[in-house]
């Protein structure tokens, strides 16, 4: 475990040159050298329209804290990703918190004042122009998956082409789209519950969620919650400010009352489209449809590379990460 | 997301009792409820001898933090688990620290000198009497799998019992036996990297690792380890204090010098079995041959308690969790 991934860190490598050559010389590349080593026109843009940043309150040594989410374009739960972007242009998430952190679960933000019997503050009111969705739609409706079937499935028979990578899981079949994971089983198609994704809180059926209560996966894939709950994006920076807050330790993993100093502030939540050009982050996605991501996923389903002695001979669409890195700011 | 598991929660229930009944209306129980309503008998005492407990600095609060490790018995991972039993009794851990998170990956700990070019102190030395282990004991010997055949599969044809619980995955078809999470594939067996288990570090292959450098997974369980690495236990108290802690911003989540304050102290590991008689911790979990598990196991799959409107018709083994409770101490 001390080395793993190793010839993978030009750091690393400077400072332990006997390892770093010992990779370099192997004929199998870790995944992260194939994406290192991917052709510019492999990597897509990420609207800044679908990119929002939340900026949490400083941590306790006074650094500051963001992250970064990048929302599901077409076809994916756009609805609610609608009221996302009219929660964040309304300013409504500036002010509230984190109130949820359960190990091995989920990290969750919202009101800390909405459904709780202890609060003492009043509920916010929302902001006019929510759509209220469907249960229906927390599966791709038929326009999306005549538009998924171009790429990789054509119901019923729910055949993937030749080449894509997929997964038998006992979920479902998994397969990556668009830059996403997405479940297949018949004719039906959703996005899956990976780490750092995020989705929209919800009370009991038929209620659905506005987009107020957010939550993000901080442990192993939840897969249950798969048609169950709205997806509407996924951390693609600063997960660790989520990820290593203090557990809570009242029921759900909610901060009791006496925690009530540990719910982190949310200073604001933007998105990058409007903010000024050049505070705008910037950020682009490996193509799912490339080939170079075909090897990517072959070399995570069979790692070869140095440390590894057994290759697994397959992988789950949550260990096959859709690769994100930030562009140099256009300034 | 905002009640998710509601029912598994009396104080909860208690604030909000609106919710509560009407999840307690509901003829299809949480897995929660199934386990709180195992009979006494289907619980398994965990022997004292099979329990670290690991005393972490306390927290920035001064809160104390203790963790709970259980290690597994034969026929798992055997030879790593008596130089984990021996390097406690020498006290060798004592004084190390926590030393690398990386996010959604691993919390590692050991000897902060140890490989480290920017250390200052000596490498600690190792106790005398280690099993120096072979590749091959990833996976579990002949003498093992016969064992196991008895429970649930017969090699080479690697069928499993019918009523026992069995997921096929990408990696491998998955069983949960003994209480333990088991990967399979044709005649081998192996256990496997789910959030909370415990692995001993290693350097490039043929090294196996001694055990003095752990880790335990804080994330999507990394499957692609399974028979690269050896298992040796699970964390079953106290995670928290091991998941949460401030990612590493060095090459796979290491501290760098400029971040030594970050490493946590571990003030003492000590087998359970050696402590003082009202001292020693009791844990029991469920059995996983019992007919209680099976329904258990049967209810994560196919989800249908209140929350939830789409049952996954299925779930891998990393998210059928084997329940193990604190025993109230003998005294």
């Amino acid at each position: 475990m001390r080395t793993m991934l190793l010839a993978a860190s030009a750091a690393l490598a400077l400072a332990m040159p006997a390892f770093a050559q010992e990779a370099s010389k192997s004929a199998y590349p870790a995944p992260s050298e194939i994406v290192a080593a991917a052709p510019r026109a492999d990597w897509v843009a990420i609207a800044a329209e679908d990119l929002l940043v939340m900026t949490l309150a400083p941590d306790a040594g006074g650094k500051p804290r963001q992250v970064v989410i990048q929302l599901m374009p077409a076809p994916f739960s756009q609805g609610w990703v609608h009221n996302i972007r009219l929660f964040a242009r309304a300013k409504w998430y500036d002010g509230i918190s984190v109130n949820r952190v359960q190990d091995n679960y989920v990290t969750q933000w919202g009101d800390p004042n909405y459904d709780n019997p202890e609060a003492t503050g009043q509920v916010k009111p929302l902001p006019e122009g929510l759509k209220v969705m469907r249960e229906a739609e927390y599966v791709l409706g038929d326009k999306a998956r005549e538009d998924y079937c171009g790429y990789h499935v054509c119901p019923p028979n729910a055949q993937v082409a030749p080449g894509k990578f997929r997964s038998y899981e006992p979920y479902a079949t998994g397969v990556l789209f668009k830059g996403w994971p997405v479940g297949l089983r018949g004719n039906q198609a959703w996005p899956t519950h990976c780490y750092g994704m995020v989705g929209v809180g919800r009370n009991y059926s038929p209620d659905t969620g506005s987009g107020a209560e957010l939550y993000t996966v901080i442990g192993h894939a939840p897969r249950h919650l798969d048609r169950n709950i709205a997806l509407v994006g996924r951390v693609i920076e600063g997960m660790e400010h989520l990820s290593s807050l203090p557990r809570g330790s009242g029921a759900l993993g909610f901060y009791t009352a006496e925690e009530a100093a540990k719910r982190t502030p949310i200073l604001s939540v933007r998105v990058a489209s409007d903010l000024p050009k050049g505070e705008q982050p910037q950020f682009e996605y490996l193509s799912t449809e490339s080939e170079t991501f075909a090897t990517y996923a072959e070399a995570i389903a069979n790692r070869r590379d140095p440390f590894f002695i057994a290759p697994a001979g397959g992988a789950d669409i949550c260990n096959i990460r859709v690769p994100v890195r930030r562009v140099a700011e256009a300034g």
